[in-house]
């Protein structure tokens, strides 16, 4: 297939085609992903995730920027690292949401062409959008980035969704939010391996940092104090333990640190065996997905369209529970 | 059964325990469910949502009491509600995430036997909670409460599917929670019946009710110059347009406004015919669901474990992409 040879060989605008054609689900697309998917399996994926106002997308802007210039670390000479950003938030100034006012300088990323930056498209249902998301990245990791950052924004089964097909997943977080802000840690803890408080410059900053190393603290004693949680410990050599980084995005503060983590975190991964568990993890995952999938579709090629629309009208008149009928259509005895 | 007859009876430990079942996605729950399904539709479901920091659990709870002692409307001699809370925000006080300080006097709620509040557990995939959710808020209906109010954090999947089982949504913010928060609203006011500013009484307030006020502003005029839009528009008697509200929950302002909004809002949907419209795009969607579901399930009992695992192997090492080893698996070509 020629698109593809064309992808791998680094042909840019043959990469935006094969996306759009992704997103909008095009046999010719997803024909595509399965010639490029043993091509994949190289690039470190990113997650980058917190609430809106803690500034996501100047420190997804910084952190390439960084990675071309620097690479991972400093203290080596790490070669620049080719990025794709992937923006999955409305609220994103690459996904084009923030109409009321784009604060960003986005053509310091612009022009570079070790950069490639795809938003997607805003939609009703997020579910599509995280599915679509999946296998633009599985281009993007063919197509030989050796960094791909994730950009959603905080809460909620995105979120979650985006997670699971990250290596690293970096929680934003930024002082002044509000009082309850803190509560949502707890969930959002299960899910970061590192942590950032961005504009530390801004009053409260320190008492954003202590909150959140508390909460980890907190966190650390109960894994402790859970038997199973020590033995499981004990078996992986080390355990990561999620820094928590002050940053200050716009005036690149920071960011340095913020990269030297994200490797660490990815030695880590590799040193302790997690990588190939969370590969694993995300894989099963993905594929019950496209099952489930796959399976409704084929049920409802193999039957009259009235079938359903009839269960439905059952369903609304209250003569049957939703999952009652559901269970008869399955069985093939409606009515 | 008889835990039926004690729910529909209004007994409060037969309904705990129910909840608890259908939570824990027990057969005898579900069984039950079929059986309570007749008697559902007929409770007012407003979805109450918002990102943290907008004091969402106060204005739920001050609309709950408001709704005990002065019902619906204070021009009319409007009887009081009875009131379920369903908490499916792991920030809320309800759902008991908010360890670092609960400022919200719960006892004013508790102790009132007209008022019944549900959190759920907070899991690691919201999925399933919004499945639960569904699940339990057909419960309470069927138990015969007159509202029922489900709160849920702003922004992800599950704000759209908490909207998608709601009648009324009503979109929580506040003065102050950043920059670029303005931009989500984008997203958010697509699902908005209602828009609240709450702690209005705060500095910014009047700012951040303008900027609402001039995205739906814009929003209506996209409205008026899509002529599909128009058209439709001109088909439904009346066109609904979402009220922004200030409120100061803590002290109990704007609560009755809040309340009448929600009132005018039921109203409009009833004479529209949109409340059938939404009835029966929710019941699709959830029917649509548990065929997903239920195939799913019913595939994997037909066959040995090993062979999704053998296909999940073959990805793993790259031979196979996700979709073409699914598309094999429901084929029954493995290997």
């Amino acid at each position: 297939m020629e698109s593809v040879e064309r992808v791998l060989k680094g042909d840019r605008l043959a990469l935006a085609r094969l996306l759009t054609q992704i997103e909008n689900e095009e046999p010719s697309g997803l024909e595509a992903l399965s010639t490029l998917y043993p091509h994949t399996g190289r690039a470190h994926r990113i997650g980058i995730t917190g609430a809106p106002g803690t500034g996501k997308s100047s420190l997804v802007n910084r952190l390439a920027l960084h990675l071309r210039q620097n690479g991972w670390s400093e203290q080596t000479d790490s070669e620049a690292e080719s990025v794709a950003i992937v923006a999955v938030d409305p609220s994103s100034p690459f996904s084009g949401g923030a109409f009321l006012g784009d604060r960003i300088r986005m053509r310091d990323l612009y022009g570079d062409p070790g950069i490639f930056i795809r938003s997607m498209a805003s939609r009703g249902a997020l579910g599509g959008l995280a599915r679509a998301t999946v296998d633009m990245v599985e281009v993007l990791d063919a197509a030989g980035f050796a960094v791909i950052l994730i950009e959603t924004v905080g809460a909620g089964q995105a979120e979650v969704d985006i997670a699971r097909m990250a290596h690293t997943v970096v929680v934003v977080d930024a002082p002044g939010l509000g009082d309850d802000v803190q509560a949502i840690k707890a969930g959002i803890l299960e899910i970061a391996d590192i942590l950032v408080v961005n504009k530390a410059d801004l009053p409260g900053a320190e008492n954003t940092l202590r909150a959140l190393q508390l909460v980890l603290e907190l966190a650390g004693t109960a894994q402790r104090t859970n038997p199973d949680a020590k033995a499981e410990n004990a078996a992986s050599k080390t355990v990561w333990q999620p820094p928590v980084l002050p940053t200050v995005a716009i005036q690149g503060d920071g960011i340095a640190e913020l990269a030297q983590a994200i490797h660490n975190h990815r030695e880590h991964l590799d040193l302790s065996g997690e990588y190939a568990v969370r590969e694993r993890a995300r894989v099963r995952n993905e594929m019950e997905d496209l099952l489930r999938q796959q399976l409704m579709a084929g049920f409802l090629a193999h039957q009259p369209e009235s079938t359903f629309e009839d269960a439905l009208a059952m369903v609304l008149a209250k003569k049957k529970a939703p999952r009652q009928a559901v269970r008869e259509l399955i069985e093939g005895r409606n009515g």
